[in-house]
Formats: C-alpha cells, sequence, structure tokens
C-alpha cells in the first residue's frame, strides 16, 4: 500500500521547523487515507507521536443530522493487468490509481468496457488524477493519459481488492485547555490520500501549532480536530452540538505549504473577530496575499459556517483549492510543497494567536489631556531603540484611544503601527498606571 | 391637426412586440397633445384598442395641493403668412409649429413685433424646438433657424385657431388586481405632441407591459397611469391620497426608443427595493448603462418623491431627458425610435416586475450542516445542463443563506449568480423540502 | 531681547487685511516668547490693541491634571565668544539661538566640551534650528551648521542671562457672546518664539477673525484662546471643565501663511459637524487640499481630543507641522508667509463661521407634491442672475429635501449646489412661505 520513498532519517534536533515539518509530511505521503479505515488511523497514530490527541471512532451508521457514517473502506491492492499479464495500472506504485472507495473487484473486460473506468487527464497527460465515490457505489481507476493512450486492445484482467463494511469513522482531537472556557477551533481535513500540500500541509502545520500551544499559557481553550471532510466535520458537530457555542474564533487549515501567498476566505458573516485579525496581519505583513469573501464550497467552513451555526470560522490557505494546476493530480507531491513555507504559515498563525490571546481594550488612567510622559521616564525609555518613533506614536495612540471603545487591535487597525508594537507599549503604559483593563471579554 | 405620414398598415400577427409597438408609436405620432383637450383623449381611445384603461376627467378650477387644473385648451389650425399669402410657417405640417398652450391670435404684425413671438435653435438649425407656455398665458410659433432667417420685412398674417376654455384635465388609468393589494405603480406621461422618445415610446412600452400582465396570475396589483407631465400627476395625488401607501414599488416610464442604453435614476430614498432590483438585473445584464441618484427635476418623479409622499418610485430612461440633441425638437421623430429597443425595454421591464413577483425569503429545513444533495438526486438533476455549475452553486448558496435574512433577490446579489437561475433552483428545492417559505411579506 | 529688524510703518486704512495682518505679524516677530514669561505678556498686550482680549495669569505650581504650571522663564542676554572675545553667537541676532527654557549660565569651556550644548542642521547648514527643554533643566544653543564648522579650537565663554522662577503661565482670552450659549472654540498657540508661520499666522488670523466677529450679531458665542501650546491648554482645561460641553465646534488655528493649499485634520472622531462643513467647504472650493485623519500629535488638539473630552475641535493649517523644510527653523521667516494667503486663510474661516451661523434645518410648508413656483414669480426673480440655473435647482433641492431630515448643510451636500446659494435661496424661501423653520439645534 505504500509507494517507494525514501525512508524518514533521523534529524538533528537544530533542524528548522519547516525542514521537520516536511519530514512529516514525507513520512504521512505514503499512506492511502480516505474518509474512513485505516489510512486515517495510522495516520493520527503518527501524529500522536507530536501530540497527545485523542482517536474517536464513531460505527457505521450513526447518524449524523441529514447523514449516516457510511461502511468501512479499506483496501489492500489494485491492479489492471493486460493478457500478457503485465500490470499496466498498479495501486502499489501510487494510491491515486484507485477511485477512492472503489467497490471490491475482480473481473476480466475488454477495453471498451474498461474504458468506462478508467479516469484522466486529457490536458494534463503526465499526472493521475484524484477521484473519489464515496457514497454511490461504483469503482474506477486513474491513470495518466499517456498510460491510457498506451493501452493495447484485448481483454484486461482488473483486480481491486478492498473492503467495503460495517466499521467506523475515525477521527483526532485535541485540547488544549487554556485560562478561559472560550475555545479557539483549528481544522483540518485528514481524507486525501498521498497528496501533500492538499491536504498534508494543513495537518503537519496544525500539529506544529498544537506542539507550540502545548507548552504555554494560553488564555483561550484550544481544539484542534483532524476530520474527514465533510462527513469528519457534520459528524463532530452532530456530536457535540452543546460545544458549538463556546468556540469563539476558528480556522480550516489546508494547503500550507505551495509558494503562493496567503489565501484567506472570510467566514460567513465576514466580519467576526477572526476575520479582523487575519485581515490586518496579513495586510501589514507586507506581502503578496489575497482575502476571499466566504462561499459555500471547498472545505470544512461549508458545515462550520451552515445556517444554524453560522460559526466565526475562516479558512487559512496560501493557493486556492481548484486554482492550482497540481491540485487534486499526483503533481501535489512532496517536492510541491516547501519546508520554507509551511514553517511561514506556521508562524503566521502563531502570530494570528498572539493577537487573539492579547488584544485586550484597556483605560487610560489619565483621560483629561494627556499625561506628562517625561516625568515618568517614558521618552527616554525609548532613547535607542530602533522603532523609538513608532513607540512613541504608539504611546500616543494607546492613550488617545483607550476610552473603552478601542481594543488594542482596533488602535493598531486605527494608527497604522504593528500589533505586536502596540502590545509591548501597552505592556510599558500598564506597568505604568497609565492604562487598566477595561472589562474582559474573550470573545469581543 | 395631423401631419402628413404614412397610414398605419396591416401588419402580420406574428410581427415582433418591438414593431408592433413602433407601429403604435407610428399611429400616435400625429395626435397634437397638450396637458388638456382632444389630443391626450384621442390617444387614450386608441390605447383602449389594447388594454381597458379607463378614461378619466377632472374638471377645470379643481384644487389638486398648490395647484388648480388649468382651463382646457384646444387647437385647430395655425399658420403665419406673408405679404404674398403664403403659409411661412404652418401648423398643419407639424404640431411643434405652435407654442403648447398659445392663446388665439388673429393679427397682423410687422417682422420685428412677429419675432418675439417666434422661437429657434440657432445651433441646430435644420430643427423645429418643442416649446409651452402652460401656466403663462402667451402664443407663438416654433420654426426651424433656416425658416426664420429666411422671413423677408414685410406684415404678417398670423392665426392661432384655439380655445382656452373650462373643460377638464384628462387622464388614463388602468389597475390589474393581483393576489394582494400591495401595489406597483408604472406611470408615463402623455402630454407630449409629436415626440416619439418623449414619451409615446413609454406609452407604447407602459401598453405592452400592461396587455402582459393582464394574461396572467400576479401576485402584486398593478396600476398603469398615463397622466399629463406634473398636473397630471398632482392631480392623481391629490385625489388619490389614500391609495398611496399601498403602492410598494413604482417606476416612471419614460425615453424607452432610443439607443442608448438604460439610464436607471433611483427614488429619492435610494435604497428601495425597486432600486436594488433594477440596479441589480442592470448589472448582471452585461450591458452598458448608467445608476444615477434621484434629483427633483425631470418627470413625475419629482411629484411622487415629493417630501410629505417619498414613495418608492425610480425612473427607467435610455437616453436621459436634456441630454440627448434630438430631446425636444422636431427630431424625436419615428426614425429616431426603434423597434429593437422598445422591446428590449419591455423585456427588461418584465424582467423587473418578475424579480418583484417572486423574490422572497426561505427557510432551509436542513440548517445544521449541509443537507446531503447526491441522496436526493440533486447532482444527478443537472447532469447535462448548460449551467450545470451555476446550479450547483445556486443549490449551495441558497441553502447557506436561507436563514431568514435573506431573500432569493438578495442570495442572487451576494453570490453574484442571476436571479433566474436563483428562482428556479429554489423551485427545485422547494420540491425536495428543503427549502420552505418564510413569513410572506410583499413590502419586503 | 529683539533682532534688527525695520520698524512698523503707518499704513494707508484701505491696505488689504492680508497686508494688515503681514504687519501685525512683523510687529510680533522680534519677541522671544516661550511658553511662559514676558514675551507672551508683551504679544498678547499688542494683539489688545485689536481686540480686547483679557490676559490671565496662573501661577507657578498650580495643578492642571497630571501637569503642573512650571516655573516662569525669562531671557535678557546670551552669547558664546571665542578666546578673542567675539561673539560667534550671539542671542541678540536671532530668537533661535538659545535653546529656549535654557538655565542660566556663566561658564569657560572647551571646544569639545561646548559641542555638546550645540544644535544644528547639517543637512541645512544655513539655518538655525528650534529646539526647547522646557521640563528637563538643561541649556544649549542653536546655531547655523555654518557657524559650528567654522568654530576654533580653544576655551569659549558662555553666557546665559536667563531666570526660571515662580511667576505664571500667562494666555489670551477672548469670548464674544451670541444669541446662544453655545460655543465655537477657536485655539492658537502663542509660545513659539521668531518664527512665522508657526504660528505667528495662526494669531494673526484669529485676530482678524475675532476682529470681524465682534462687528456683527452672532449666533453662535465665540471664545478665541492664545495659549502656550500643551501646558496652556492643558491649564486652561483643567481650570475650565465646566466650560467643555457648552463648546459645540472648534478650531485650532497654525500654519495658515504659507503658499500650501490648506490641510484640515479631522477631529477625532472624524463626523463632527465642523469636520462635515470644513471638508464640504474644501471641497467646492475647486482649490488644492488635502484631509488627514486625526492623529494624537501635533498641536492643542492632542488635548482637546483626550479621550475624557473628546471635543468637536479639528485643526486647519496650510502646510502641516514637520512637512515643509522651513519648519522649525530660522526659514520660517518673514518671507515666508504671505498676505495672500493670510488673507485667503482668514476668508475661509470667515466662510466656515458663515456655515455654522446659518446652516439650520427648515421644513417645505408645501410638502405634497411641488408647489406652484411660477405663480409667485419665483421662476421671473431669477431672470437675468447669472447663476440661474443653480438658483432654479437649489429652489428644487431645498424644497424637495426640506422635510427635517436634512440641513441646508446636507441639502447642498447632496445638491452640489454651493452652501452659499442654498442659503440664499432658502431665503428667498421663507419670504414666500414655503419654508419654515424646524426646531433650533445649535449643536446640530
Amino acid at each position: 500500500m505504500t509507494i517507494n520513498l525514501k525512508a524518514p532519517q533521523c534529524k538533528p534536533v537544530s533542524e528548522s521547523k519547516g525542514a521537520q515539518m516536511h519530514d512529516l509530511v514525507q513520512e504521512l505521503y505514503p499512506i492511502c487515507r480516505s474518509i474512513t479505515g485505516d489510512g486515517v488511523r495510522q495516520t493520527l497514530r503518527i501524529l500522536q507521536q507530536h501530540i497527545p490527541l485523542e482517536i474517536k471512532e464513531v460505527p457505521t451508521g450513526t447518524p449524523a443530522f441529514d447523514w449516516v457514517v457510511p461502511k468501512e473502506w479499506n483496501i489492500r491492492d489494485a491492479y489492471i493487468k493486460n493478457e500478457r499479464g503485465e500490470k499496466v495500472v498498479d495501486f502499489a506504485e501510487h494510491n491515486l490509481h484507485v477511485v477512492n472507495y472503489s467497490t471490491p473487484v475482480e473481473t476480466y473486460l475488454p477495453l471498451a468496457e474498461l474504458k468506462k473506468h478508467l479516469h484522466t487527464l486529457p490536458d494534463q497527460p503526465g499526472l493521475i488524477p484524484y477521484k473519489t465515490s464515496y457514497y454511490k457505489p461504483d469503482w474506477g481507476f486513474c491513470l495518466t493519459h499517456e498510460q491510457y493512450l498506451a493501452l493495447e486492445d484485448g481483454m484486461y484482467e482488473v483486480c481491486i481488492d478492498a473492503s467495503l463494511e460495517d466499521g467506523s469513522l475515525t477521527y483526532g482531537e485535541y485540547v488544549i485547555p487554556g485560562e478561559s472556557t472560550d475555545e479557539v477551533l483549528l481544522s483540518c481535513h485528514v481524507c486525501h490520500p498521498s497528496l501533500c500540500n492538499d491536504n498534508l500541509s494543513g495537518i503537519v502545520v496544525a500539529t506544529y501549532l498544537a506542539k507550540a500551544l502545548q507548552q504555554q499559557h494560553n488564555k483561550f481553550t484550544y481544539r484542534f480536530l483532524f476530520v474527514p471532510g465533510t462527513i469528519g466535520s457534520i459528524t463532530w458537530l452532530s456530536q457535540n452540538e452543546e460545544k458549538i457555542p463556546a468556540i469563539k474564533h476558528g480556522l480550516v487549515l489546508t494547503l500550507l505549504g505551495d509558494e503562493a501567498g496567503f489565501t484567506y476566505k472570510r467566514s460567513r458573516e465576514g466580519n467576526y473577530k477572526i476575520d479582523t485579525v487575519v485581515e490586518h496581519l496579513l495586510a501589514e505583513s507586507g506581502k503578496k496575499y489575497q482575502v476571499i469573501d466566504f462561499f459555500p464550497y471547498g472545505y470544512d467552513e461549508r458545515q462550520y459556517c451552515s445556517p444554524a451555526f453560522n460559526m466565526p470560522v475562516g479558512c487559512l490557505m496560501r493557493s486556492q483549492h481548484g486554482q492550482f494546476p497540481e491540485y487534486h493530480t499526483s503533481a501535489d507531491d512532496l517536492a510541491f510543497v516547501k519546508p520554507a513555507q509551511l514553517e511561514e504559515s506556521l508562524i503566521f498563525l502563531e502570530e494570528v494567536l498572539d493577537v487573539l490571546e492579547n488584544d485586550a481594550t484597556y483605560l487610560n488612567t489619565n483621560p483629561k489631556c494627556e499625561p506628562q510622559l517625561g516625568r515618568r521616564g517614558l521618552y527616554d525609555s525609548l532613547v535607542g531603540k530602533s522603532d523609538k518613533k513608532s513607540r512613541e506614536m504608539a504611546m500616543f495612540w494607546i492613550l488617545n484611544l483607550s476610552d473603552g471603545r478601542y481594543s488594542l487591535l482596533a488602535i493598531a487597525k486605527r494608527s497604522g503601527i504593528p500589533f505586536k508594537i502596540i502590545k509591548v507599549v501597552a505592556g510599558v503604559l500598564i506597568s505604568h498606571g497609565l492604562l487598566i483593563p477595561a472589562v474582559y471579554n474573550a470573545a469581543e
């Protein structure tokens, strides 16, 4: 079930997080995942070496709103042999060769009949497409168009040694408790077989984000979900409706390893705090990015943002699904995702969470005219700092706007000064008694 | 009183609506209309051959808010003769030759005196201008500047065989009852003599729109007004104040036959539903158009949008009044309005009314996550449709946004999918029980 | 303490206001002002020759919110002599040569030690910078970089014959009572020594504005403040908190004599009426200008717009502080400010106040349809007026929008017709009984 890849090698501890994440992508790449089955279990067990996630099993037949947990699919082998007994298509060579969720088959067919079950990309003749048939019993093979054209007339032996039986749907969940029971949701889909950007990139970035969060004290409780696409999030939501109100901010993580700039897809409301935070950080990053409005297509934000829930959940990507030529093909491989981009994605997410953790509203304790900063040594404290001017203006802005209507993020936005400077300078003003917290509101 | 025009010919029934409307323009063109008098009566009687409109008479002297219904004006003949007894200006040749509402005159004048009563367009020397003097007793002739320059010194005989006497103001009204007593108002002015775009185009498009509506079941009640400009709408409003609250949407129809793109002039509020509907349809039409803000000048929207009424009435035009060289001249003739544009105007108005009739707010009956569309055959139902992708996205959008806050029109606007697709797909979802009506509100 | 300047000469009365204001700048230029001391007193006494302002004294040590009124600073003489006894830097030649608020010094220093107290502008080697050290006891000299480079090694005699003692802070205040106790605040800083644009320009324009206002009947009460920057406005606010609520509109006046277009810095809220008025007049002026958002740096708007007060106070400038090369240097001299620009600033401010004085909301007494203007001679009244078309449209706009929701200014903005035409035409409509005042609200 695995393709011939170099085994992961022992790496020095000092290796960059980007390289570490790419190593983990490499380790997970050969596994044939689907929306159910052992591929997902194996994937989650590997993640358990990094974070203590719980592996949950939901039995086939369990209702999930308008859906039902399907039978479990597992595959052992699959091939097409020609009359000479040569394997012309071989699942052992690439997981994408079999239509995901294919029913078991063992038969002989003439080429004309076989072709009804073959999928290719005529415009990308060297690539294998990725196809699924989860909810309509069917079988098929995916191959390069070059392979397809080389098929000779004659009879073919077709074998798909798979099972589709009562079992369960498997997903991973990891909750890192924080000071508050208010939650931040980070969700990624774990159902795609050997595709690196979609979505091993999201899986490894989520894992490393969790690794970082578990080592620090957090204001929010963080909930990570590693779920099969669509049916996984629907199943989780149907079994955890009472947890939804506590989720104050959330992101779906996917397509985080390619070389494009970030794409942020807003929540359905479009003006939740997660939207404001991500858009502000993208805008001040100085890098190329795009922000797109919510639309009811894509990944699990479709479910989180369904009308009854309308959750504050956006989606962070680099390239956008369906918008790059490697999408859902064998070209979404180990070379397509880069350590540097995985790392940049991780760092950006850490910045997003840093704003969520630290944004708060304060009150200027001297709201009548400016306080005398010089007397308190606040100008002197800036001497020699490279960002002296920004910090000085940050002092004035924070004092001027801290009337209870502006959080630190709102001050950063109005002043044009990066949040990280606003945060540090607010700390200085707090230590001088010039700023005190207004009412605490984690969901603000 | 008529000028020499080819008589209307018998046309085949299969003739396009554009051609039929142009024929009707041609039939109405020779009649000398004014704000009162037999010209309006004759016009309305011809319209009665198409729609059963009521012809109403309001006596001279009837108060109408700050105004009073004026004396009735009728004209039989008018000319200017030179010393040789030759008619140098002759009303029989063109209705525009006499200043509309001229008082009767029979006199001899030297050229210098006569000139005080002559109106020309020096910059458009081949055209006769259109002039009126409704509320200030006066008389005059309009002629081409070429005619004017050719006038020789000497005495002239001037005759205007007109009457200005107690009578009545005449207008037409046609109400097509609908399921609801909520109304849509369609208003056009009928006072201009031989000018085709302004406003025979509006008159015939309104007539054909009424013809279409009377043959179908409508949600709204439709009220058509064929009124003389200003005094006609003021008179109607003053006698029908109690009917105003029922009017939920309205349009003034004028200048609908020339070759320019549509101009939509918003209601005074600018964000009534009629504004939203017309602007959305123009935007998605892919054609050139302009939307302009309300201003208190133009046609009867001035009265409908006066501060006490502030009705939801916009104005649909092609060229804008005063903005094209043929405006209020003899060049606004039969050649200036085109069958194709008359028909396009009619079709566009039918689309506007279709949105008003069919827009409604629905509730997704499965608001928790997406319903399983495949199980219901909803994907299969799209196979082979040329707009398959739009319809599939329309399903997702309608389900996602049908939370009670979005009408179908709002969904069309947010999704960028044409209303007509949204409407059809909503029907499919209703038939599958996935959508049910929210509270009905015709005025929404 | 004064530098060698031509004495003011007797001018003819017919001299333009711009020239008169420039003369006053010239008279005030030689005085060495600071945030306290005789320079401010002398300045205010000269202004008393134009307007009856009160000179107020607030003793050293008086608390003012987070601040305290400082000791009073006065200077008689200051110089640096070389070993040959030659004055190489001489306060008598330019007030800027001494760091404002320098502590008294009489000592001998080698050049290397002296240099620690010297300030120059290496990039503008011919200009003397302007430096202060109000709240940190220190002394220093400012000189051109050319002078600095010419200093020879050796010992120098340094003398600053100044005093820093208990005394008082001096400011000027002039209140012109109006029909209402609602106030308009005009504030300018009077602390800068020989700098013409910053802020003799603001001082003289404020003075001439007060001169004009005191000769007319005003709706508002006008309060003019001539205060030292920062500590002056803080002191005034701390002693007059109960007066703040009556201030409905306000402007800080500064940098009003250079040749740049106007810069308007909005109030902290950004949408107070003063903001709307100034922005509308700038937009319709047809001249180059810029409007910038509030930021908590600049002049006394920092205090007026501190969070507890958040007053409706903007700042009118031409060039913006810190954004022109002459800023805070000896090049901000008599040649840098121009009579024409001083006059233009004055006229613009008079227009601003004219809108504040005359804006009001009226009700159309004939709100049902248009009133019949012709019957009242209102069209005839326009005949021959060069702005006939604007006045006619102004009639329609005023009548259409006077429903209680639109003030005359709002009508000017929506119609695009200048306020001054709207005001005049409204007067005509009032005189015909077509318009009556809605509820009076000076702060509207």
